[in-house]
């Protein structure tokens, strides 16, 4: 059935019925009122309060040739509990703004929430409300509100000069996994799966930002833009440089395998990955990694330089070109 | 200068700077980190926490052909300091969420983000973080973060049988200024002037929220998407019905010189007007119409029916008929 048909109200009450009935808010006993007024509104608990806001635009951030709408919603949600990840932080509700063409199908708007639904039970986030309108193609804005239990954060202007740079995961694995799906490239079906799933269903690193807090890390930017882009903003905001050698950069063997020679690329340019970028002292790192189940991997230093430059050097320590330098809408 | 050759971290940079230069986020002392990291972050004082959405999208909510960008920007936060009014509460922090075409003007945005930081100064709003992105028509998501400093909130759904309904300022003005911008209508300089205002430039109504959380009044919405629908808003989550006296409903002298027998309809139907509709002991109304310095007019009584259902009638209690019942997306 078409949106048009069921009329804006009777969407709501569609969506509403489905988070009620996956009974996301109330698992949280601080949430006084979800959707159904003008605001959303919960008992504060004097944290720091953390706010996040994102949107993915079809035509720009997805195409739906190549994304369902379940992977949407999943994503739409992640991109931002993935903001309040890399603060440090826990995801607490979300409000979610959509844009939707007349003639959107029902069905697939319900899909939609699906995703939102299963990332938001996995990481017991209230949708605490949200707002529909109309517009010639679809556009998601999910803001999610967070906080931070201790009322520490790990911001992007903490980084010092000797401080050790350090990543989470593989980078570079997400825009293999776009490269696949608008080229149509074909791998080992394992392969191409993991990948595409590495684009279209990120995992935020919530319990690990968590983690780098407890470990006495101050210091971390979620790779949204690219490993070599998100380096950059910490570099900026901090008043330093840095130091990689790209050889450490570690990437899924998937990549280099299935992309030889371009894999640095995608690991230095590519966005999307999810993965927590941070800097600390060493010792609390080499810390971190015995604690962490995800891989830690140390990938240079910050030095002291013009603030945001970042040096490339390979094992030997000779200068490494790239290209792509991070996502830019503009 | 284009957005497109400006990129998108140099528009960044140049609407922070706007922001830091109004001085809008050092006046909230409990502000951690503003624009320029992955979240927002503030200090929590243990309040009750209200947040909403909102979107407006070129050609849908408005067109840049009778609306100028600082318009836009003051009403596309208004809409949602609205909404924490609406509550009883107290507007701190806003997030802006902006989609762009690649070809946007970089002096229209900054005329934006001035009619955004003219109304956040009124209301004492840090603009606290916000994204930007692509897309082919210009689209402005707003997330407004408030707080209710004594805990106590306004809500749709504790109306009850034998409250009086009322409702500030005038209805339907914002629906004649719509009517006049979108016809062409000529009316008096100032009628003009004064009605286009009403639709383009809202005030929303959060000295008055307080008041009437202090007046010991449980029930409110704001009138944006009709004084019929939002009313039918309330009585649906009271599990309740309505009767209003159509002949007590507040209108503007403007709207009734210049649309005649019109004036009712867009009164009942028009939205966007954003005033304060609520319910609540007749006493306590009378209370707060010597405290308020708005006007404040009741207009019918809160009666057991059918829920949501509203009944219409004259002085004589004649039963009334409209067409239009508000503002619909779908």
């Amino acid at each position: 059935m078409k949106v048009s048909r069921l009329g804006e109200f009777g969407l709501i009450d569609l969506l509403n019925k489905m988070i009620k009935d996956a009974k996301l808010n109330t698992a949280s006993s601080d949430l006084i009122l979800g959707i159904g007024d003008d605001t959303a509104a919960w008992k504060g608990r004097g944290q720091v309060q953390l706010a996040t806001v994102d949107t993915m635009v079809q035509g720009i951030h997805f195409t739906l040739e190549t994304t369902t709408w379940e992977e949407l919603g999943w994503k739409s949600l992640a991109i931002n509990i993935s903001d309040i990840a890399s603060m440090g932080g826990i995801p607490r509700y979300a409000l979610v703004a959509l844009a939707l063409p007349y003639d959107a199908e029902t069905g697939n708007i319900t899909g939609l929430y699906k995703g939102m639904i299963e990332i938001a039970r996995k990481y017991k986030v209230a949708i605490a409300g949200g707002n529909i309108s109309r517009a010639p193609q679809v556009s998601i804005t999910v803001t999610v509100l967070g906080s931070s239990p201790d009322s520490k954060i790990l911001k992007r202007s903490a980084a010092k000069v000797g401080d050790t740079v350090a990543i989470t995961g593989y980078a570079g694995s997400a825009a293999a996994g776009m490269e696949i799906l608008e080229k149509g490239l074909k791998f080992h079906t394992k392969t191409t799966r993991h990948l595409k799933n590495a684009f279209l269903h990120p995992v935020p690193r919530v319990e690990e930002g968590r983690l780098l807090v407890r470990h006495g890390i101050t210091t971390a930017i979620d790779t949204s833009d690219g490993l070599l882009a998100d380096l950059r903003h910490i570099c900026e905001a901090s008043g330093v440089g840095a130091k990689v050698i790209t050889d450490l950069i570690p990437i899924n063997n998937m990549v280099k395998t299935g992309f030889k020679e371009k894999a640095l690329e995608l690991a230095l340019g590519g966005g999307e990955d999810y993965e927590l970028l941070f800097t600390g002292d060493a010792r609390k790192i080499a810390g971190l990694k015995e604690d962490i189940k995800c891989p830690v991997t140390v990938i240079g230093d910050i030095i002291k330089s013009e603030p945001g430059k970042i040096e490339l050097v390979d094992a030997d320590g000779k200068p490494v070109k790239t290209r792509r330098t991070g996502w830019k809408h503009f």
